[in-house]
């Protein structure tokens, strides 16, 4: 229906998160719409991110090399965070989340995924060797906490962890995860029970 | 358009919770279909709630009256609840919903409802000289659970009760309340800062 | 969790079309707080709609026996309406909906359900001896409207119709259907083909 | 919070239809993990589509020029489809919405937009001119069909544009609309009352 090249683009953009192939077409007609250097300055964008953004070597964020550091995030790389602190997190977006609360001071590992089942091809689809290599070579860590969404697969990959950590933490180090409870502008009518159970024990 | 009959029976069953119009004819639409017998007992289940169902006299639950206590709901006569304990709730089904979880072992007192501002004919919509009435004449309770919900109401409601409790309170007893944080199946990045905040801040 | 009496009533709210346990309770716990003089309206209500309605006996409409007519419902009583126009609807809020309009002035048949298979079994459920019998007893009929809704059932039903009315009126008797194409407010961007197809077909 | 380039990457993707900045910083995050290949193909794609689509001199409908015609889109320059309809529609996706279902066989023209209020500067956010050019000099058009969406905007767009055709147009040609009625599983109880009104108009 579509002409060649307004197909193809479609096909691309169908590929990206969330996207279907109506929201895809207005996509494309909205860049047939615009203003030349606009295009321009969107296909520049898109290089200037894939060339200067690079991935954090400590905890896997991306971020833009700097004059303060090359290798590491403007996290990992401040001197007034807390290296004591670990939060494990699922994703990149996952530590957004957090980092606007302003309450936490610690560092972050993302995990770069779930694992759904305790298989071998599964648990190498999270860098558990990475989270392995950050725990020898920085004994200053005394608390992890598990960071996971508390969906099944974050719950697994939790559950995973935690007994990974077990075995693998020096004595004393503390594992911790994110309270459980009502969020705000929630209602306790319609709160599952297991919610409510946290809440009720979490009270303080 | 409808026969009288018809549309009065719309209009009572309009003033239903979460009935508009369209639901109370189809209400009605129910009734005239319904085979006499089962009409019959439906009425004969109103009647039957309107006699036999009391309100408790500590906590305001509705219960049936039995040999074990004319005057106090199962929850309130059973003499393995704990009494130091005092659970605080908006409603009944709030209470339901508390006791489904099966974690919580003391009372509770249902408010009636919420205070959205601090004037004297908003407080007189809740129970707060039964609740003034009962922490003078229990002195056992140890602890009061402020288990409001956390909506704009439920929290001004909690904030007026703490400020309400904390000059009523003899001295030594607690003020708690229910653990704030992700539910069940929440997502990280979809939460709101103060919820996360509060997962962070209960984190364990 | 609930008192017996309560329970009950819960469990037969629950049966109400769109109600589920939840809403159910509230609206017992509606019941338990109204003043008493409403309750006993509301139960007078639904002995007087009981008492008062029938069912007319040409249209099988709901309506109230008046001085007019003992039998027949307000339209069908009514000596200005087109007795040549036939519309069956599925069930009364349709005929209803159509009444509200006011661009209708034949009259209905309601046909008290849809068949989604041609079982006999299935066939039975709506009132087809008694379309015959109106087809046979009322020769004035020139048109009939098939106004089922435009879903599946709804289609299914209308073939059915269709099929047994050509076999059964007269000669020259018109055989009609809703006008199909975009609502009010529809947009041709999320319409469906056939939708689409129909407001093309049927433009004017 | 994010760095500069995905920043800007953010908020260029924001503006896109339909896209806020959540769904941006997803989109962001899916190209910096894309493969360099597959981020290559999408640049290519947006520069192929911006130097090979052209929009067509007839109805604006935008096109790949090819062998068979370098100013008319596919549908234009078919010498099959029939010159003496015309079928004016808001935008691009309405124009394929027709197209899919198959039983237009006529001409489009591409209005660009719709009209709120009769202003002069609102009027001109809309190809009149190009239109009333249309209509002088192509005499072989016999009906043009008003196929604007059933929305308030779409529904101004016509009232003015039905004006301004019946004062240009020649003597004999056609004005029409897209059928108005019920659609495919659309239900006469949820239907507003100008829907079903032209429903029962339009039975056939």
């Amino acid at each position: 229906m579509y002409p060649p090249s307004i197909q193809k683009l479609i096909d691309l953009f169908s590929k990206f998160p969330t996207v279907g192939p109506r929201t895809a077409s207005r996509f494309v007609f909205y860049l047939l719409k615009l203003p030349k250097e606009e295009v321009k300055e969107f296909l520049k964008s898109i290089l200037e991110l894939r060339k200067s953004v690079k991935t954090c070597e400590f905890c896997f964020n991306p971020f833009q090399p700097s004059q303060i550091s090359e290798k590491l995030c403007q996290i990992c790389s401040n001197p007034s965070r807390d290296k004591t602190l670990l939060c494990l997190v699922e994703k990149e977006s996952d530590l957004i989340s957090l980092e606007k609360t302003k309450k936490y001071k610690g560092l972050y590992f993302i995990l770069g995924g779930t694992i759904s089942a305790l298989k071998k091809a599964d648990i190498e689809k999270i860098r558990i060797k990475e989270l392995e290599e950050r725990i020898k070579n920085y004994p200053e860590i005394q608390e992890i906490i598990l960071a996971t969404n508390p969906t099944t697969e974050g719950e697994a990959t939790s559950l995973y962890l935690e007994r990974f950590l077990k075995k693998n933490l020096p004595v004393g180090r503390q594992i911790t995860h994110l309270g459980r409870g009502l969020p705000v502008g929630g209602e306790l009518e319609y709160a599952d029970e297991e919610t409510l159970s946290s809440a009720l024990e979490g009270r303080k």
